[in-house]
């Protein structure tokens, strides 16, 4: 005997997530079956829906639910600055300081030679066609790990030809963190203490 | 600026699950992004079928997909042997040591006084029924917690008195522990060892 086909499909799926092993994958199945009809059916909308409305915005390649990202579409912040980062949700991280103004670039991944990821996976091409309009600084926002370290070097000797100023984020992170872990007064004083690659 | 609409709803959605903080939520919501579009609608469909099509055996109280579920509509099994378990997830315990061929019972809980559930919040009435037909044995298969302890001494005092043996499972088990995670060997000699309350 297994548990009710339903419930064992249910755990199956849920099992495939990333960080939920069998053992999560039954706890949360349960509680799933004693959670209101309503819930149930507005997660699967959610679920369903996020996947299904949101693309990449066609400047910065952040997550978004139209043509353009908010960042991308909000007249207030300065064209002049982009701030490269890894993932979309990196640029949360960045917003959460209130201090930077500039605009954003998502990679979408780090470099890593091991991995067999190259420019060529990644949003470089992207990047590059945006420098074409006037921009006089390129923040490099990956996270200092080895990956992140090559990305930034990668950019640098990619962009610094082109005559814009690229910048790093200052090592006021512990070094082999994730920008997306880093506390908003340390991502503050990593951005006061950029310079130049 | 925050996430998109649909992102920043579907990462709501999964903080309310248990064990699912922020930053776990965070991550899967944009590993969903990721994920092939038709398997987010298989896994949005499993939630809302496992809530929907799943229900109570009007029997044993296990979920079930029908009116009673697998165990209970199985001829080969035991009668007159009912393993009264805390939740329908201990029944799969049970079953995997292979060797337990009796009925079961789930609780939907287990007595604490403390957080005022009582015998009237558990399935106890439907166990207390059960028993008018041939019965000769109810093991109590709790965990061996407190709020364990004290449901089976409660149901042993309730069901003696109609003639029926009562025992419980041998303190085999790490004391402390939850019957879920127990290996098989433990439940194994636990069920070997059980003894007569």
């Amino acid at each position: 005997m297994q548990f009710a086909r339903p419930l064992s499909e249910l755990i199956a799926q849920l099992e495939r997530l990333p960080g939920i092993g069998p053992k999560s994958a039954q706890r949360l199945a349960f509680h799933v079956l004693r959670m209101p009809v309503d819930d149930v059916r507005r997660l699967a909308e959610s679920l369903t829906r996020a996947r299904e409305s949101l693309r990449l915005c066609s400047t910065c390649q952040n997550v978004s639910e139209g043509e353009t990202c908010e960042v991308c579409s909000d007249p207030r912040r300065d064209d002049s600055v982009i701030c490269v980062v890894s993932e979309p949700r990196d640029i949360a991280a960045m917003e959460r300081i209130h201090e930077y103004k500039g605009r954003y670039h998502v990679l979408h991944g780090l470099l890593s030679p091991m991995d067999g990821i190259g420019p060529e996976h990644l949003k470089v091409r992207e990047l590059l066609e945006r420098l074409r309009n006037d921009v006089a600084e390129v923040i490099v926002a990956t996270n200092p790990t080895v990956e992140g370290d090559t990305t930034a070097l990668y950019l640098a000797r990619l962009i610094k030809p082109l005559g814009v100023k690229v910048t790093r984020l200052a090592h006021g992170m512990p070094v082999g963190g994730e920008l997306d872990y880093a506390d908003t007064a340390t991502l503050l004083s990593a951005l006061e203490y950029r310079r130049e690659l």
